[in-house]
């Protein structure tokens, strides 16, 4: 996975204008719709699922798998993750700060708690 | 959505590591392997496929639909996203990497059709 | 999951039926489009798996789950079963034919392999 | 998917012994886990979603549809179906039972509402 560079400053919303550039050049705009592009996720929630179901408990840092299964899971992760994004596009809604907000939520649900005392 | 600003400047090297500290602080890591992360992602996809189930077909842009439901909905989303970070994180895999990769690769898959000639 | 007899005889057929029935009785006919019963689907395989998100590998015979645990878990798989029959009957798809027809299929693709020669 | 008859008569617990014979006869016992056929039934779901997922809004009965397109959703709902029945053998859970208990819950939680007085 070290085949591209520059990774860490990958922002969701370089995601965003890449994959709506890409379906411009394409006129994929009309096939664009929410619940088609949420279909098209859930379909790669299930190859990503695949790589997954016969391996039994798998740890962290997926011991044992070869190169070319990571590279095949790098590949489905990121299906999921370009559908996500231009889900959230066709919805307008604005993901980073959505999700920066749910972080936020979430410490709120979940309070860190000390055991030390 | 509008509460958090800086949204696009939101990586998802930041997001990873957001959620790789929130976990560390409350004990959660022997929790989250892949699988148990997996599962998890999917159940968040069923709350954001349960937003949209008795909606028939919805517009780009969502109209007619309420703040409450917007907001709502990116929550969803960003549960999903949230869930693809860590499980990527319990993986090894570079979500970033890979995302570019993977964007490079479709468009080698699906070349630019030029209809204008 | 023994306060209901007769389990042993249950067809899809009839479980197709009551949910038309049903279905009907509340005029939920306009609502029970191929992909809002799709959508209701993935949100219970997302219930679904949210029963064993955190459980880490489970055995066969769920050793060590309370009965509580067990009935939600018959409610989680029937709901998708009944939406799965729903989705069927709304695509004109009958089920119980085409279920007899992928166990053939299957037996075509997995040729029992004999390893005791 | 009229090649096969008799499809009134099919009952849940045929396909479960249909299917514990099958995975018998091919040593897939030790695979048949609770989270391993769960996942697996994700990645049918997520097969079943690639279907309907560029199509817009699809009126029941799939107008329009080609009989081949029919034959191959009816492959992928039976893919869901088996290895729902299978997940729920895995578990121990018997599905007739508990679906017709679900459906009796269902009545229960969505009384009929009488329009007409």
């Amino acid at each position: 996975m070290t085949g591209v560079s520059g990774g860490d400053s990958v922002t969701l919303d370089l995601l965003r204008q890449k994959m709506a550039e890409f379906a411009k050049e394409r006129d994929w705009g009309p096939y664009h719709t929410p619940r088609n592009l949420l279909l098209a996720l859930v379909g790669e929630v299930g190859e990503l699922s695949e790589i997954f179901q016969w391996k039994g408990e798998v740890g962290r840092g997926l011991p044992g798998w070869s190169e070319k299964e990571k590279v095949h899971l790098g590949e489905e992760l990121s299906d999921v993750l370009l559908y996500l994004v231009q889900l959230s596009d066709s919805c307008g809604i604005d993901l980073s700060s959505a999700a920066l907000r749910k972080v936020q939520l979430n410490a709120l649900k979940y309070p860190i708690v000390n055991n030390d005392d």
